[in-house]
């Protein structure tokens, strides 16, 4: 019989039940396709626009892409999903609303800037772990024309960027749960809250982020009472090079050592020396399709046993930055294991 | 011992455990504290700026003040609420992470344009029915100019309004859900699926939600076996007087009749003889208050035995509007029960 509980420690869930992973998909743009995990994606467009007249559209394209794949890898239809648990940077989340609404199943929209992935993922295992649904999907997407015109300038503008900025993914990652046995099993999550560092920078979003991804880890290691080496990777989502030397500098001053065990998404996608993206990716589909494209299959053929995969979001608008406010961060963990004999 | 399956029907969840609303709150601006439910709500501002210096900082002041109100109406402090299922109208959620920030509680973002108050209810209330937490919050807000700035004309340009075009509420609702006895209780949710019946006037609001209001309210009542008559109010958010008469309509076309039964938030909060307010009210501050002000008090004295509650939301942004984009709409629905001699 299930616990009636499940919550532990401060922030965190274990989950009694069974949730799985039972199949997820990445799709990318041409920039990701040339960088060091291009060959892992399931789809790479050299068309950025995806065959849409906008941006905007070209996002949600990516995002009916990325959830048909996954849901065709699992032998599946789009019926059999009962919920969709997803979101996008852009205002208003237009790249999902208009990428998934033909697909007709229940929606709930989530808003967590780049942590989203983690935002949706937890949602989706709280849901399939508390027998709500036999079958959802969360997915996230960004793209970097979209973002750019987003957050800072038209493309047009051909404006410097400081070497701190990172550059916005093109991709969305899907991914199905399940209480069926799938490719990796979700065993617990810790649920962020939202840190303010007082940085005011928004072409520095790893130290806006770092932060809060420091908050999350320390959480998740006490309320778990682990250690970082009972993870073979502890993965952010898009702290970049900047942020990585922050995340192990706040996180050592707590007596925590990550140094040997942390990647980060935004550092792994592109190549820093060859493709000219300063600090590394970033946005709500760089983690997204890297756990997809690069940690999933490790974790399903058991080199990995057990990562903690924490997204990373930078909470800001044009209108707050404008209007002076700080970047604070916000940052979501989410505990993946290798299946093993078990099941 | 609980079941383990909780879904029923295409869209719909029973709680078998208990879920109660067991205190909420409402903020609200200078205008709804003159309207018909100025005497209901807990707390109105005669300065619509809140003492901010601006109308988002503003907003962001509602969710604080509306959160605060609930936790202390319930005897409890800010660190007993587990999770926070918020959202607002702005990009990037900017009222709810600037509102929110200072609790320091575990925050999923959402976005659901006015359905928000809906879709936050819904996920609290899966979390406390699974035994995820014994205490979370729901909230949302919406604020009239920061709503106009964000989607319409700055308010100095002083532009004319078309009769269908809503007001934007400035106002937040927070709602406290625990598993122990409350004021009223959550016993199933119907999730909705964005529809899109090719509105293109994003001045006319209603019109765009309308359908997505009918297609969830149908569904409910197939998923659950109900009539409408097994409800004493079905309340939608905020379709105006436009969208109500679309709703009964559609509604009539299925041969559901809803017309002694419906009311709509948007319409009982403002006056519209006296008040200029157009079609309605609009926001997901307005259900979220008139839910908090006006319903659970008649929930919690019997007055009501059950309503279904519907906040409606359309799915723009300037962007997909100037973009050429139709307005689809999504709405979610949860059932609140009166608690009577069962507890």
């Amino acid at each position: 019989m299930a616990k009636e509980t499940y919550y532990i420690g401060e922030q965190s869930l274990s989950f009694p039940k069974e949730v799985y992973v039972i199949s997820s998909a990445s799709v990318v743009g041409k920039k990701e396709g040339e960088g060091p995990l291009g060959g892992a994606f399931d789809m790479i467009c050299e068309d950025d626009k995806f065959g849409e007249d906008t941006w905007e559209m070209a996002e949600s394209t990516l995002q009916k892409e990325a959830l048909a794949l996954a849901v065709g890898k699992a032998g599946l239809k789009p019926k059999d999903v009962r919920y969709l648990f997803a979101g996008d940077l852009l205002g208003q989340n237009i790249a999902t609303s208009f990428g998934l609404m033909d697909y007709e199943i229940p929606l709930f929209g989530l808003y967590g800037a780049c942590s989203t992935a983690g935002e949706s993922l937890s949602l989706a295992a709280m849901c399939v772990g508390a027998g709500y649904a036999k079958c959802v999907a969360a997915l996230t997407s960004s793209h970097f024309a979209s973002a750019e015109k987003q957050f800072r300038f038209p493309l047009e503008y051909a404006n410097q960027r400081p070497v701190s900025a990172t550059w916005t993914v093109t991709g969305s990652g899907a991914f199905l749960l399940s209480s069926k046995k799938g490719e990796a099993r979700i065993t617990g999550i810790t649920t962020g809250k939202i840190v303010d560092m007082g940085i005011k920078d928004s072409m520095n979003m790893g130290a806006a982020m770092a932060p809060a991804a420091a908050d999350v880890i320390a959480q998740h290691l006490e309320d778990f009472g682990r250690k970082p080496k009972d993870y073979d990777k502890i993965v952010t989502g898009d702290l970049g090079y900047v942020g990585q030397e922050i995340l192990c500098n706040l996180l050592s001053k707590k007596n925590i050592d990550i140094s040997g065990t942390h990647e980060d998404c935004g550092i792994l996608i592109y190549d820093k020396e060859t493709q000219g993206t300063g600090s590394g990716g970033s946005g709500c589909g760089c983690s997204a399709v890297t756990l997809s494209a690069h940690y999933l299959p490790k974790l399903k053929d058991g080199s990995y046993k057990r990562i903690l995969f924490v997204p990373t979001g930078a909470l800001l608008s044009t209108v707050s930055f404008n209007e002076g406010q700080n970047v604070p961060g916000i940052a979501h963990a989410v505990v993946l294991e290798h299946i093993g004999e078990e099941a």
